[in-house]
């Protein structure tokens, strides 16, 4: 086995959860010529939860403050699964240390942060990843493929919703999310940014926007006032002239978690539905749609597994992302663009707040990317 | 069986043999107490597919003009299933003569025109009816009865689209509804019109809307020039707070036809695809999806068929609705709030102009409906 | 249009109901050149409900005795749609007198009267068609059409099921279905002739069958013995050397009406559900199961319809029929191969003895077929 | 933290591997209460594979010879991940020194090994699990907990299919488990053990079978001949009266893997789709089917894993199994009913002999169970 990489970690809660079993698993499933994680340092807020997290997940030493997770000279990766409002400033102060850069989404709660951000990365000249995960289902990447050989012809749509039903739930109490200071925006940010990724990814980058929102629960049970918005429903025009709608609720009654991805084009169409992740539904001109199946050991990401025919999961997509950044850092390719960079997240926050104007102005926005 | 009621027909093509077929199975189907129909005069404009129609279908005669069906003194129902730019003169001449009025969506080509054929249909104290034939499927009867019911609860979300792909064909050549001034709109007044009943039927009254529109296709293969636009995608907010998506493309490469709506409450959501018109899928706050055969003997609708569990088709909507137009007439009821009346038409009307003109503006528009 | 062929009909209930509403429709949709069907005469049971079908469904006259209908000089064609109990005397009568004969399966409760019956009706040199109506819906026509094109390459296995709940209802009363005598089998001939026919239609001849049946609801709620069993299950090997599996039931608690069938072969696989009549599924050897939509006009049945899209229903099929019979009075076709004969009624008959023998002796018991 | 227990391990291919990643996430995931997995010595065939596996999956040391493995006295349990025949021997050595067993299925190539394997076990008085992960995905762990509550009424109908196409291969070379004295059964050991296993699990015992088996290519791409039948069809009636149908078939062409249960009551129905292994299918006797999610933080096993929504995949079962292993070690309860015991991988043994019995003699055989 070849050396080994540092990684440093901010966040043991869901994230960080995740983001833990995901490096765990990259000597157990990945290539054989990767170079090896070493789970160096955790941080987090809670000091028992944090020691008992670390010893879970088997992070040698945790740390006391992120910045000593940042500082530690042991680790060549910062792996930022902190809350929303962490994501900047310790990955600036990563990047300034030359740390490659491996990022929850949002990189940043607008488009003026992200953009520093991902400037200080490149100027760093570290590597940089904002982890949009459903790139790493093998069903998108299917669809990826597809695309790009031209199955669908030209992109003419694009729709999503993410449709979930936590608002509504009768036990709630005010939580960050719900703070405007804290959230930035509502379900848009919350549920919307992995939509906002893949109609990029996939479909197209949003020039025009129109949208809406709506604060249906404006108070918790307990009476606290509940400020950011519940639902957003958002139109845009693309830069190759294509239509899309991305609708984001947490009113949505009878929906657990609905994810849902539709694209049109000249010569077909595609489906994917994150609660059917192994599945990617496909049709051509004719206007059946086929249910692909992509736990195949062929696939590039299944084929880190088992054998044909047996389901991965949610969780599984972050192995797969943990392969690609380090593969990424031992030089076999770029994180761009199978996985999307800080510019990608930088363009996603230009989106997001091009949306959150338009529902402000009643009006059609320009989304404006600088180029750097 | 008791007296018979003399119908008039407007057009012998695709709707003119949906509504002959379905007045002819009213007395086999229908119930017992029922005035029964009489097929009086047919008109269209074509002598020799005319008169193929007429013998086809069991009209007694076939008229000379339009006007000769209306004046024909045997009629008491006008069935007005021509092209669209011949809905509005007939039906006002009819009114006029003290004719019930049966007349196929849209009403009009403007709100403008839809609420003079209204106010005419009112001032002469008939029957109107304008024909949203999904209101006459038994799933979204069942959903207007549970969401009366209170199933769905405080309805916070409504979401459509009605995706073909017949712009995209390699055989296309310019028709009518190719042409802006004939056809008035596009993909909107095309495909949208059901759903935009739907939206006010089962979710609520829209009063502020924004669009975006495209043509992509912009000349058929002969090189004629295509004005109408081939995808619409709007939102709306409705009199009740809730939000609402509004699709649809005739530019979706692989869809033969989806239309498909759904809505959302505070306590469940549902579900419902034309394509498989005898389920309607509901869910509660629990998240999972029912799906709910309708195609049962209590269901009122199916229940003029057969034995649980045999499918119906979209054809069986227009023997409904001709039976309900019928049961008026007998006096057994009124056409609302089951069915759509020249006010809903006209309803319909100012929504779409209002998202035409969210189109043009690239602002949020507002809906304005006058009372009367 | 050409000459009026008549018609006599014995059954004015469910399949009297969809045979009506079948004929009536001929004139409406079929083609141009067919002759024209004319509803002579009806008989049935109870004089009141049989005139009021006579009313309804547009028949001539209402006769005495069904040797009245079969006698009438006026028809060509009898229309068995009377209980299975009638099947066999009043065919071989109508044979004898050289009327066309259009019967409901199964053809007869055993295989030996199956057998007189069909040779009967050879001898007599009358059109005999036996109404397994699932060959004519679109979806199963195209089911065919692919197989005979080598879509599924050499087919390697068969598996249906029939399942529905009606034995538990609360509400039971003893009928003639549950009565040995009256029924001959249970809920395989109540339900599986239908599968069974498919089986012979689109896989290949069961030669061997193992089964066993359950009686699980041995008498109604007011304690009245019932006599037939509610469940049967069978396995078969047919000519061809494939494997097949089928059921039927009527104690599946969840099911309301479910009917569907598979076939496996070398290439693909296909699956269909008569809930979901206006979809084919096909996968091919990458696994992927499409969804056909066979609403299209191109499709020799949907053909007689309506523009792309819209779902026709069960009662269609029954349609599709009846032109089919009408052609080959006409002398366009013969009713084989798409449409079942008297010989596919036998043998169906030959395959149901079989499978309750299997179920009586407990084990695989040959199908012999006579050859005429 | 507590005690560590010894593991050790026979196999490193595909059951090797989805073992190790399942012990290795015990600690990440599991209850904080429980004893930690020590993976202390790992077998296999070749001496590179092995070593690879073993730093891979983060084993102590290689051993030389399984003999090595289950003498080694640092391991507890002995899990038994190794090809079939080698299920019997080290199990019977490791129970006589006292090592808790952990045991994929077959437990042995006859009911009569099993059994032998059975009582050394219990004579040995350690715990013994034979693997059936099914039982350890969260959709059968609601199945089987809806049904003892009683949601499906008295159990009437089991019925379960296994497709996969896999013989139809062009590459396909014999393997062992096309050799009848290495493999013992075809299609039915390969695929159908998890499906008996589910029926006795969820429906009940079968006391009566019946079978037919197909040997469709009989020889691999370069001639050798093939032995074992590519598929199988089965009927049984249950202890309970119920009626069920199994079928096993590696030779549905369009399937790449189809492992589908059903289950109907008197009270309703139920199916379960391993492809969509988050969902339970769930229907009362008004026969419209729900699906169930079942990634909520509620359920016992998904529990483990993250917030609502996330759908977990096939090896994540693994997990849920080796964690139940430790918690019966550490005495929280029993491997049974919740887990299989040797004693269902014996009985499961009887149901598969019965089963090849009865295809052989072509009559019903009775599977008789010993009690001990």
């Amino acid at each position: 086995m070849s050396e080994r990489i540092g990684i440093g970690m901010l966040g043991y809660a869901f994230m960080g959860k995740a983001h833990s079993l995901a490096w765990r698993d990259v000597p157990a499933v990945g290539p054989a010529t990767l170079p090896q994680p070493r789970l160096v340092t955790l941080w987090g807020r809670q000091a028992a939860r944090l020691e008992e997290a670390r010893a879970r997940y088997g992070w040698e030493r945790a740390a006391a403050s992120w910045e000593a997770v940042v500082d530690d000279p042991d680790i060549a990766i910062l792996d930022n699964a902190a809350p929303n409002h962490l994501h900047v400033e310790p990955t600036l102060r990563a990047a300034k240390l030359g740390k490659h850069l491996f990022c929850e989404k949002p990189l940043a709660p607008t488009a003026a942060e992200a953009h520093r951000v991902w400037q200080a990365a490149e100027n760093a000249g570290v590597l940089h990843m904002c982890l949009f995960n459903y790139r790493f289902m093998p069903a998108i990447r299917e669809a990826k493929r597809r695309i790009e050989a031209g199955e669908l012809g030209d992109i003419l749509h694009y729709r999503s919703r993410f449709l979930i039903s936590s608002s509504l739930s009768e036990t709630r109490t005010k939580a960050w999310r719900d703070d405007k200071a804290a959230a930035g925006s509502g379900a848009l940010g919350d549920l919307g940014s992995h939509h906002i990724d893949l109609c990029r990814y996939l479909a197209g980058e949003p020039r025009r926007v129109g949208a809406m929102t709506r604060l249906a629960v404006p108070a918790d049970r307990s009476g606290q006032r509940i400020e950011t918005d519940d639902a957003i429903v958002a139109i845009a025009e693309l830069a190759n002239g294509a239509l899309a709608t991305l609708e984001a609720s947490r009113i949505a009654g009878g929906h657990l978690v609905t994810s849902d991805v539709e694209i049109d084009g000249t010569k077909g169409s595609l489906s994917f539905s994150m609660q059917r992740l192994n599945e990617l539904r496909l049709a051509g001109r004719d206007g059946g749609f086929r249910t692909i199946p992509v736990e195949r050991p062929e696939d590039p990401f299944y084929g880190y597994w088992y054998p044909a025919g047996h389901p991965i999961g949610w969780a599984q997509s972050f192995t797969h992302q943990a392969i690609h950044m380090l593969e990424a850092v031992a030089g076999h390719h770029k994180i761009a663009p199978l996985g999307a960079t800080f510019e990608d997240g930088y363009r996603c926050a230009e989106v997001t707040d091009a949306i959150l104007r338009a529902a402000d102005s009643g009006r059609t926005e320009t989304v404006s990317y600088r180029d750097r």
